[in-house]
């Protein structure tokens, strides 16, 4: 229950975050919510495509898609104000990130994936719908670019299959990757860590 | 047969669509007919992927495959006469877009897909092409930006699966959602109906 | 064996093909890699999920994803010696390119896929990879611009399906495919051979 009402935290910050890069590039209202629905549910269709899970489950799931759209469709009209919550969005979306590796992984260990393609199904989970929010509305992904935002996603869903594998019970596994993930993640935003780039002279 | 005649025109409209961005894109042959293919065949193919049909039907069907390569390579060599029957292109591809809409609304039903997952798969196979055709070739999707696109294909497969869970035969859904889709695209086409894009400050 | 051990030779060209643009995009090392890995496994995963393989077969092994992995990360921090190599890069990218769309065909053949459908899963196995990387980078892609690369892929896809269809052996099928395809674009490469584009008057 508490998992279920999480998973629609996270949704809900992946969501706010595309309607926002959909305001910003100025999209219609349609745009704007196709944008935040996809970044909110891209990460799930995604993983359910790569397990042949058929038709994904998002797709046929009314609190997730009406949690994805009525958050797009708000952030619509009010972007000033979510733009004022930036900061809190970033812990949501934190929430949300490890939220999504963890369950993700654990879903592709009960689909008989084995545990290298279950850690990076559950990284695919966390990132998916960032990703094709970058593509649709055309930017070079953020998260390749600078930031600690995958790298914490794959440990996690790693985390998720060690414990699960070592014969824990799945919920303990979901919680320790998830309380993970989010705070690696927190801790690099509010350490600004960040990876290296290239050394290309100028 | 008049279906089957009727997806091949909304194909060969999709497929004159995208080779004519490819041409203004000043891609060379192959990339234009690689661009029209797949805008003809692209909301097809994400369709039977998110259903499970493997392989895609398109990609082993002769005369949907020969009907947008045919119609890619005329407007390679002739897209000066095509640019002029942009009016016409619009009008068969409005037809399309409906016919898409509600085939892949009653191929997802015929699936198993609950009656929201069949909405938006049909919805998807709709405009499914026309995003692949603006990613491809590095656009924001046009349609997220505006105009009256996905909506009416929505709509449309939203009555398809209405109609047909009350229990009327496919074909009554499927000559309904079509015939709604195309004349409220055209409409909007006619009357420059277009949905409100978010209020900035300049 | 040899296969085996060709295949790696290809997806490491592949990858290092892919980390090299994301090095010139002054990604991050994370995001360098994830560029480098998908171009190198991309179209594998297409392949893998227009066939209804799941999940992909290079999600669960580690000799490909090591070899995607590890190049891209060399290439991350020796990427001047890199760019000296890239004549080479160009010949190993060749193979890679004939093996993926011989072994895509066949493997296509094996799951019950007709030949048409085998050819165009082929030749998407072969160029998949850097459609993603370009569109991964916001480029429009390389190979639909100019440079004869997916035709090579495609009428080797063709030729495989024919022999195997004639009832010889698949290794010859594949031999016969991957030395055409490999040929006839380092033919290409050499002679700088390729395809006419859109005359459009200045």
């Amino acid at each position: 229950m508490l998992l279920r009402i999480l998973e629609l935290v996270g949704i809900a910050a992946f969501a706010a975050s595309g309607a926002l890069v959909g305001v910003t590039k100025r999209l219609d209202i349609f745009g704007v919510c196709v944008v935040g629905v996809f970044t909110g549910v891209g990460g799930g269709i995604v993983r359910d495509v790569l397990l042949g899970i058929h038709p994904p489950t998002a797709l046929g799931s009314w609190p997730i898609l009406g949690t994805a759209f009525g958050i797009s469709l708000l952030v619509f009209y009010v972007h000033f104000a979510v733009h004022r919550l930036r900061r809190e969005i970033l812990v949501l979306d934190a929430v949300g990130m490890g939220l999504f590796a963890s369950t993700g992984a654990v879903i592709a260990l009960d689909h008989g994936a084995g545990p290298l393609a279950s850690c990076l199904i559950g990284g695919t989970a966390a990132i998916g719908g960032g990703v094709l929010r970058d593509v649709l509305v055309n930017e070079v992904p953020l998260l390749l670019q600078k930031d600690l935002y995958a790298v914490p996603a794959l440990i996690a869903a790693a985390l998720v299959v060690a414990v699960s594998e070592s014969g824990a019970p799945n919920n303990i596994a979901l919680v320790v990757g998830t309380v993970f993930a989010t705070t690696l993640r927190l801790l690099a935003l509010w350490r600004h860590w960040s990876l290296p780039g290239p050394r290309i002279p100028e």
